[in-house]
């Protein structure tokens, strides 16, 4: 056993779910924010979280409790292993923010565990593990931000359950701009406003710009990722919670971006552009808008991630 | 002007619209049925229709009223030409049976009276044209059969209004079935007993399926083809008006095909499969269920017409 891994770091990065007109289908991986997980072999069997920092502090180190224990304990209940686990969750961004944050923790504690393991999982498996954890953060076990922060990319979900999920590998490169303000939306209070029934019309426009979009990306077709990033279901009952939407939309689509929407459930505001400085001009007059309406603010501009979780240190 | 066309015959294909989950969104083209148009020129100014054979010796030859008419006309006004032209329609292929017939009869007329006049309208525009004749036959300028008639293969139709309609290359042999029973179904009708509101959880799940499809037609994943092909809206609720239905499906993926449908509004019925043997095996699995309750019916089996309309003489 002297080749045996001993301790795993891991970095699992956050994602932009929903991506305006996919809702609960679509998402994509950022390069950063992101969590970063420790793995360490101990002699007691089991998941223990021994550590949880920055705004992490107030989640829950109870295994059962915690989306990243859940996650791993399903993992070792799969290979069913008695082995020892230690996970240090470094928490490197902001909770309910609507950027994936229990699914960062979650892909990166079973992704540091699966190495730790010498891989035993695949990909597939692990998903479904890490959708475990979720069920513990929003109730069900919901892909839409574990999928991308785990594959990486832009990944489309055709099915939740049983999971069909599938990469879409875009030939043209993109920037993500995201604007998070410091307001507190409940994940639950963003379903619970929702109509649970939609006019046929309004459902036609929203899969056509699902499809618009998903071409768009395998295409590489700039301009129609542009046209299909819309969203006429979602976006106008949501966007009434997050103060100032509408115009940080705007200013955002303004300076060049090729379309904006809520992240995931929000509060977090997305675009979309082609290059890093357009991305970064875009984030700029998204962040003044907010700050006008005296929201404190911060702002990621960031390349796809196409790698997903990236293994930091192994020893 | 010894060098100008006097004469010019035109295929133009039959097509399926919708394709199960792609509602208004999705067509593809047949290699057959098809209807033939032959345009003339003649001395006096203006659009005449002089002959309509098969079927179609129930439509109209009043230009204004029949759908190829009021497609041409458009287009000499948009080139603002006085030429003359006569049309003969060589209806090829059943009226009212989902299979796009008013469109084919659009294109063909279109296609050959661009081609007459040395075509000085880009397909975009004809599109337009045949959108207009569609108007006369179902009340709104319909793109998703005209579409694909026009441009051949697989056709995604983003947005009606303003027309928004890109091709999708796939880049694995697919053959289709199309059985078509010997009942009438009124478009009109079929629009009318569609629910004006759906679920959005039945939406998401359409709209899951759509850019399944799309995305395995452009990857050429025929297993995500085959489990995109599901309609949880629409066809519920129209299948109830084909005799058999539900067995015709069954029969389809029993012999083999990867996925059934209603073809359009119906009461055709299409399947697709990987090879032309399964495609035809489908097909009499198809036909026998249909005879079985006493319904007379036509079977085509065709590879997807990457192609579209083809001019089959000038002169």
């Amino acid at each position: 056993m002297g080749d045996q891994l001993n301790r795993v770091k891991v970095f699992a990065p956050a994602s932009v779910a929903n991506v305006s007109c996919g809702f609960d289908v679509m998402g994509f991986a950022l390069e950063r924010p992101g969590d970063e997980i420790i793995a360490c072999r101990s002699e007691k069997p089991g998941i223990r979280i021994t550590k949880v920092t920055g705004e992490g502090g107030a989640l829950p180190t109870s295994v059962d409790e915690n989306t990243a224990g859940v996650a791993a304990k399903k993992l070792l209940e799969h290979v069913n292993s008695d082995v020892g686990i230690e996970l240090e969750i470094y928490k490197k961004m902001p909770l309910g923010s609507g950027l994936g944050s229990s699914a960062a923790s979650s892909v990166g504690a079973i992704v540091a565990v699966n190495c730790l393991l010498g891989s035993p999982c695949s990909r597939n498996e692990l998903l479904g593990f890490a959708a475990e954890g979720e069920r513990i953060a929003c109730g069900t076990p919901h892909l839409d931000n574990v999928a991308p922060s785990l594959f990486g990319g832009f990944v489309f979900i055709r099915s939740q359950q049983p999971p069909d999920v599938f990469e879409l590998d875009c030939p043209i490169s993109l920037f993500a701009t995201v604007v998070h303000p410091q307001i507190e939306i409940k994940t639950e209070d963003t379903r619970k406003i929702l109509h649970r029934n939609v006019s046929l019309q309004k459902a036609v426009t929203q899969w056509g710009n699902v499809g618009g979009l998903v071409a768009g990306l395998l295409k590489g077709d700039y301009g129609l990722i542009s046209r299909s990033l819309q969203d006429v279901i979602i976006e106008p009952v949501r966007s009434v919670l997050i103060p100032g939407f509408d115009d940080v939309k705007k200013a955002a689509l303004d300076a060049g971006a090729l379309g904006s929407g809520i992240s995931g459930s929000g509060p977090s505001i997305f675009a979309l552009s082609v290059d890093k400085k357009t991305a970064e001009s875009v984030g700029k007059a998204m962040q003044d808008i907010f700050t006008k309406v005296g929201l404190e603010n911060e702002v990621y501009v960031s390349k796809i991630n196409k790698a997903g979780p990236q293994i930091l240190e192994e020893r």
